[in-house]
């Protein structure tokens, strides 16, 4: 499948993007974080467009040709690929925040479990871990660092919605889950992102334990 | 141990099943899904043969030569090897639906312990579960995926037996688990029977963490 | 430290011991079920000699030279090396069948969390599972697999003299846990050895899911 | 950035430091133990220096340049790099034990969730696991090992304190946890640090899998 790119987009700069992206899938496919095909993952290219995963593939073998050109509004430019279904939760965060630049949505069994446990609170709460330092912003392990469960849908202007609604509370957000589903997180570049779903993917799996040995 | 093919088998086509089996054994090996030389792969090689691991041998180091021609009574054909004491329930796919052309079969340790916790309900419930669209068919996480848990049996006709019962009721079957041994999944390629063993893996993973966490 | 052999016994016989051994404490250890130089491995030289692993050498590093020849009283035969303090336990193994030829000690979590659960009960009792099939000599799922548990203590003596009152009492044993310890098992071959161990850690795991699951 | 060295330190000698600590952090990140950027590690140079790593690095990819000289009161030598914020934690070990030439502060997940199992006692006490042995001076399974948990706090001198307070009292100290935070450990070389480690994360992990049994 070939990618024809606009003039004002330079091969140099998508080609920095769909190898970060590629390099990025297959460290977190290792980690078995992108089971059987799931997951998706973008980086912004310029002020109205952002490289993102094609479709399907299998996120343990990506290389530059399995990432696509989209505008804002998740439009195919210059392809006949099809982007992933969920590409309209991509562009949210690229129109809505001038300053993040990579997006990362994956499906750990962690961040799969956890999404159900919580969905009926419609939140986790992560307070008292040192790691909570790692989400940009926060500085003390004293904070409380709010974590929004989602209703899953297959329908995804409901779920832009639900995100937009959040933000509109003007409450903050780093990241979220969707239910019986995965997380998404956001960064300014993609060593923040990954730091940020290392960072949410371990205090979850901390949560859950301590939910068991505290019931114990 | 020596294989002849019949003339209407090119070498070219055995050859490239044998190595498409023993790279998927040797990777699913490494995940820890085959211990103790247990579970056994197979590919359909044309409408009356198929191909399939020789009993008893290591998954981690399988290379073309562990692999034997079979005909679709479970008989070896050109060698002398002893095909796995499972493979009337390869052949029982492959006779069945003329679409299918991989089977695989592994014992993780998440299937075994699924397989006993669900015995006494006879079939596991999926219901929720982005990844299960991930199974051929299933397009939305709000559907059911049923995958039986039959009584295990070192008598292999009693389990084709229940396999073909289950069918004949008109139930969809997409794998299904044997009492304390694991999970038997099948696909039109190699690429789509991997892609159905990793999401059930995972979903009966996030089934067990779940039902430890909701009794917390 | 120099390893001297007696005349009956060519290099080329320690040295594939002692290869073989090197290569399963690598492999092992690259499991996590040798932790901080813990673990111990063996192997039949002859009717009157063993190879053995020099005590306190990081299992995960292990060479050629890491290993020691002994006879069956656990002295050390043409080394100044000391051999591990658990070579009573290895020799007992020698001298009592001589059909077996190689020992395995190894400290999984999972083998010292089981050891501890069933200390009281002095025996874990392994029944239902098709990989039981993987120890020699049991062909079905249905017989019941006993692996005792014995006391631990520094004194080696009292752990030999358990091990012989189990057998003189007409017991089968093909492997021993020791309370807070680890785990012992053995066979006619390094290859079977390790399908002993790798089909042991998984039983008990999955017992130890199983006993986690069902409270719930 | 660049490293400059007293005259009285070799550059050979600062280089061995820095490579094994560099090497001990790629190997400790590859086992999850120092997630998003978190975890420090040091060793000892001469009677008033120690070589630490540079705050915020990932630890996967530590090099030589991601290590910097301090005194022992904490102050960069050399250098405009900042160190770790914990770096107090380190020089305090310097200072009080002279034989003691590395230290090691990881944020494993078990470490993390036992300092909160734990932290309204004080204490985690490990008794009866054969491991206790891989801390030097503990010879026997019989004996207690008592590992502190203190208060975390983004205020250093209130933990040296409190480490200080314990020793004072007089009790031995091989190890401690911060409450939500992670592990210190220290030791006469980098691989009796590093064996100290690897055994505590070990027996942590035992005490909650048996925690968690021991409930059903």
């Amino acid at each position: 499948m070939s990618q024809t790119l606009p003039a004002a987009i330079p091969a140099s700069v998508f080609e920095q993007r769909a190898d970060a992206i590629a390099e990025a899938a297959r460290e977190l496919s290792a980690m078995g974080w992108t089971p059987a095909t799931s997951s998706n993952f973008s980086m912004r290219v310029d002020a109205s467009h952002a490289a993102i995963t094609i479709s399907g593939r299998h996120k343990g073998k990506l290389g530059r040709d399995d990432i696509m050109l989209i505008d804002l509004d998740g439009e195919p430019v210059g392809t006949d690929a099809r982007p992933s279904a969920e590409t309209a939760l991509h562009t949210q965060v690229y129109r809505r925040w001038p300053e993040m630049n990579a997006v990362l949505h994956t499906h750990s069994r962690t961040q799969s479990v956890a999404s159900r446990l919580f969905a009926a609170d419609g939140v986790v709460r992560l307070q008292g871990w040192e790691l909570q330092k790692a989400i940009s912003g926060c500085h003390t392990h004293e904070s409380t660092l709010e974590i929004p469960v989602f209703p899953n849908t297959q329908h995804m202007p409901e779920l832009v919605a639900r995100v937009a609604a959040w933000l509109d509370a003007g409450k903050p957000l780093h990241a979220y889950l969707i239910d019986g589903h995965g997380i998404y997180t956001w960064g300014r570049d993609m060593a923040e992102t990954r730091r940020h779903l290392e960072a949410l993917e371990f205090l979850l799996g901390c949560e859950l334990d301590l939910k068991k040995l505290r019931a114990s």
